[in-house]
């Protein structure tokens, strides 16, 4: 038993599982940003037509779902199992969608950590032999998340510089014990098209993170919060597996921003990795998202939605037309809550990491 | 593949695996009720040292992992994974109970269906091979609940008769692929002596509930919301695997209260299922914590601490002593958020159910 257990924290896959289905959905200021040939769905209006942004933001996360499943080929009926969180008190962006879609459900709090939570669990159950086809996934919303973690935007409060940007987005992938029919992929910068050099894409192992605190007490500082825990894990990963970062064509981090970004780095090179392997091939979503000058986000992207939409479209997408043939992404999140800063308390972070490779069955 | 699916939401396990440790602690007034005797920890202040209640709550969480690891006889070390939640916003108590334990650690959100969602999971995971070891589990505390979910318990609100009392409670399980080794086992009751007859407890099945809406919009009638869950989850076991309810020597939900527990006896018996069935076997944790007349709580009792400790305590520990050989348990959870009544929905509910059965191993 345990057969599939190596190291400490990791898990390997050996009969898949694939991902067969994917989809990134994104706001409007998101659909500005460098990334925006990615997105499958990209909004002109962040309520989506909804008279909440809470209900807007459930609304994401359900459309992006259907929309992974019908990209997958498969019917609603053959899906055991949908695995999502959020950032919502009481998950209610998920909790919402899973209602709606009737399927048999698992609710996941990982802060921004949720969509590779999501993503691992979603592979265990499937190459455990539990379900055929899972669906996974996470969202945020801009206007969902200040309100709820800081103010309501109706304020206008000034942020400082080192206060990150949650984005109104949301991912997802269905994860399946067989391969795709790769005749009916379209690849989103393709204009929909079917690829004629397509490729599948398995799930080759993954890395549970632990809860780690480096001391952090800002909550204006996610990213210094949140780096430690994503190279812990990265470390551990590697450990795990007797691999060496340039295994991989591609290492995203999920949320760092541009500070958290910049301390990873360091702590990987001290680690005694290569710099160079760490220039590279490591970025972070939260990086990423946005034009750092052009589009006024102070210290980089950040939400669950962030690395959900950053993975399950640009990433998915690039290896699915084999420009990229192996990535270690980690989704990160802080573990704080409203109250426990008011507490006197640190913020706590986690990463979790899955490894996606091509394959040419 | 898939080959442990039977049914549309059920899964069944083959090579075990085994509950080898479980524990429950409980607050002042949940030590007066009457299952006080199967309480491992009963606490004379439900701060617990702390000087907040969350602090509180997430230290008792921790308790009962550790006391439920002590009585497994394992190692801190031998544990691959730890899951679980709570009803706290950011699932607090769980967050920082992981940042203390230091192990790779999976944040679930279920509301109070969290503790068979974390059993469920975890023995999905210890069947499908990604772990030798996992800690579950799930806690609540009155005053951490009742002032993020209602109004500060400072104000002395009064609470109309069908709201629920929130349990000052966790339970905890170590779930594992081996059997544990019974000369090491006290059963709570006894005054912690070992047990001349006592039995080995196996996962033998699952049922992933699906969000039921039923279309409650008091808050104050949280069992009549989760009901019709409880219910479908029990109706959607009992086809996947063909068993009738009798198969079953109890059949427990986890918290839908007095109001709750009559509504689900009716939807039962008009589902076709004998009444002397349902009355002989089914009860509810909410209804049994509590004494209802002289203890003054309401609808009964209610949190994700309910059904966790009465699970891990009185459940494992009769089960343990060969008095129980079968045990449906369902954890109950209500999908509302502290907003999303405001915002004209309804509330939506889930029950994820666990087949526990004894085994002569």
């Amino acid at each position: 038993m345990a057969e599939k257990k190596i190291g400490n924290q990791t898990v390997k896959f050996e009969n898949g599982p694939y991902i067969i289905g994917s989809a990134a959905i994104a706001g409007e200021k998101e659909s500005e940003g460098p990334l925006k040939e990615w997105f499958d769905i990209k909004l002109d209006d962040d309520m989506f037509g909804e008279d909440t942004w809470e209900k807007a933001e459930s609304k994401m996360l359900k459309e992006v779902m259907l929309l992974a499943l019908q990209k997958s080929g498969k019917q609603k009926e053959s899906i055991d199992i949908v695995l999502s969180g959020d950032l919502l008190n009481q998950i209610m962006s998920s909790s919402f969608m899973a209602r709606d879609l009737k399927l048999p459900f698992l609710g996941l709090y990982g802060a921004c950590s949720t969509m590779t939570e999501s993503l691992l669990l979603g592979s265990m159950l499937t190459e455990g032999g539990f379900a055929h086809n899972i669906i996974v996934g996470a969202s945020s919303h801009f206007c969902t998340a200040e309100r709820q973690f800081r103010m309501p935007i109706e304020h206008g409060n000034q942020k400082p510089p080192s206060s990150q940007w949650t984005a109104t987005a949301a991912g997802a992938m269905v994860v399946s014990e067989t391969v795709m029919d790769l005749s009916k992929v379209g690849i989103a910068k393709s204009n929909g098209s079917s690829c004629g050099k397509c490729q599948n894409i398995k799930v080759d192992c993954g890395t549970i993170g632990k809860v780690i605190d480096a001391g952090i007490k800002d909550v204006n500082q996610m990213g210094s919060a949140m780096a430690p825990a994503a190279v812990d894990t990265i470390l551990n990963h590697l450990q795990d597996t007797g691999r060496n970062l340039d295994y991989y064509d591609i290492v995203l981090t999920g949320d760092l921003g541009y500070i958290g970004k910049a301390i990873a780095k360091d702590l990987l090179v001290d680690a005694g990795i290569d710099k160079q392997v760490v220039d590279s091939r490591y970025d972070d979503c939260g990086a990423m998202l946005f034009y750092r000058e052009e589009q006024k986000v102070q210290g980089g992207a950040s939400g669950c939605g962030c690395s959900a939409s950053v993975f399950s479209g640009h990433v998915i997408s690039r290896m699915r037309a084999g420009e990229l043939r192996r990535a270690l992404i980690l989704s990160t999140g802080a573990l704080l809550s409203t109250i426990s800063p008011m507490q006197g308390e640190s913020i706590p972070g986690i990463a979790h990491a899955v490894v996606l490779e091509t394959c040419d069955k």
